[in-house]
């Protein structure tokens, strides 16, 4: 076998350790070091023959690693950590602040041709993979409207926020999608629907000891942005019943496009729709990085700069199989 | 708007108008001639303004026509006019004959070369779409298994089959998926199961007057290649009634692929799954080669040539958007 790609992974959450354990189901990549702004002697690293490093020394390893898969949060970390590191090495991240995703692009570009590297941002299922959908059955079926589902799945966002209500111990959020919506929009209704008409939103909820479930439930209900424009239901159980049975961190969605073809005189429906069902979000995400990894390494062997997405990468670059090989597989 | 990307038809049956009407879908495109076998004058074209010509004056539209899009079969017309084409014009098709994707491949990069041209072959969604996401997913989760259902569609040439059958004067075959074996994979179980296991056939048959119905059941269900190994259902009806009920142009089907990721002593499932609903086939597919041919003819702009497939085509190539505006607004 040809050299394994070198591989780092800056920041050690859930994500971090997804994208390690991915690492492991693909045998051309070797993963070489986890970088974290804790004490590398804090931090038990299940693959063996890893190094555990601060942060601070990263550009040691400037000559070590082909690809660092940046596995921080987009809130803070990645907008200050993503370009210094995209001068250093060739980078793959999920940011996801939709709204700032043209700007952090702008960024990313700048570092990495600075540092004739590459930079692939917003990698993960979405964006990412649920992005390239939209792209494609937009692009094959102008005439339609897509629709974007997410769930059932936990979101961390809304369960950070009820657990942000008083008198609420611990709680988690699941995002479901309506199933008469989903029906709609497969039959073909184009309908128009909010977020709100797409998902119901399900609070599991602890509360401390005496505080008042009527007036805990009211003010999740009405809280603004986050569930005031949902149906929402609240229920109360056990801080053990929420260990035992919500501590998991599945999630999915889908992508529906329905359109039209034919003429005018005599059109024809057509749907396409991409899902993914994930009992493990964070170790779904880490893979979905780990393969867009080996994309970037290519591009930039390949003598390309600059920041890219999901929107620039040929697929074959994805696999472990050349490119004669895929034609005779699994096309 | 910049100037419009000049499209050409070659072979003008279902496919080929599927491709007439998606142009008409895609405000950056105008179709030029389509160019045919048959007599010129015996083609109604209904978009105005759009040439009829004879295939053997294709040479002349050279310098008039920036992508040619295929819509001949492949078991005989593609084999012949693709590499002959492909040394005139930037080309699309749909080649489909899965063993002899690596030889045609060869066969038309080398055309395209000659000619400073881009040939996209085995564009469509199965070959195409399928093959991407079969990619894709597979690069994404190594520990896993991909599955292909096909249906509930019509089977050109299954139906052939059938009305090769002495005694048979009509008939469509519909392949459908069978539910629980989906269901097997859905939910995981990472099955082992052949064509038959994964579909059933079900034959609607006209007969000829005074013909054997039970000899021409027992003929069609025990065919080899074609049925001998599916649960077939055979069900006799009136010319009337297959006029009436069966001559739509109906397909689908789904790519899943079921793997695990995480650490051996903590597993998680993962599904991905793709799925088509398609009122009429060929006009879907038509409207898969139509973005596939501004992807041929950005390719070939940039300067590439030679044969490539749909694993080679960055998504965002085949978007009438800027890749700025699809960063915004589709990540």
């Amino acid at each position: 076998m040809e050299q394994r790609i070198k591989i780092g992974i800056a920041g050690y959450g859930n994500l971090g350790k997804g994208v390690e354990a991915a690492i492991g189901y693909n045998p051309d990549m070797e993963l070489v070091a986890v970088f974290s702004r804790r004490d590398p002697e804090s931090i038990a690293l299940p693959t063996p023959g890893v190094e555990s490093v601060h942060i601070s020394e990263v550009e040691k390893y400037r000559d070590k690693i082909d690809v660092m898969i940046l596995c921080g949060g987009s809130a803070t970390d990645l907008p200050v950590q993503g370009p210094l590191l995209a001068r250093i090495f060739n980078t793959v991240d999920s940011f996801d602040t939709h709204a700032k995703i043209p700007e952090y692009f702008t960024e990313m570009d700048g570092s990495s041709k600075r540092g004739s590297k590459i930079s692939l941002i917003s990698v993960g299922w979405d964006p990412g993979l649920f992005s390239v959908n939209r792209l494609m059955m937009e692009a094959i079926l102008p005439g339609g409207s897509t629709y974007t589902f997410w769930g059932k799945g936990v979101s961390q966002g809304h369960s950070d926020a009820v657990r942000r209500v008083p008198g609420v111990k611990d709680a988690v959020q699941y995002t479901i999608p309506i199933e008469k919506a989903l029906n709609r929009v497969r039959g073909g209704e184009n309908p128009d629907l909010s977020p709100g008409e797409r998902h119901l939103r399900h609070c599991y909820v602890v509360i401390e000891e005496g505080a008042d479930k009527e007036e805990i439930e009211r003010k999740i209900k009405t809280m603004p942005n986050y569930f005031a424009d949902y149906d929402t239901e609240v229920t109360f159980i056990s801080q053990e019943d929420l260990r035992f049975n919500h501590s998991g961190m599945p999630h999915g969605g889908r992508v529906i496009r329905s359109g039209v073809t034919g003429q005018d005189t005599d059109r024809h429906n057509q749907t396409v729709e991409f899902s993914l069902d994930l009992k493990s979000n964070p170790e779904f995400t880490g893979s979905v990085l780990t393969a867009y990894a080996r994309a970037a390494y290519r591009l930039n062997k390949d003598g390309q700069t600059g920041a890219r997405t999901v929107f620039d990468v040929p697929p074959g670059l994805l696999s472990m199989k050349s490119a004669a090989e895929l034609r005779k597989t699994l096309l």
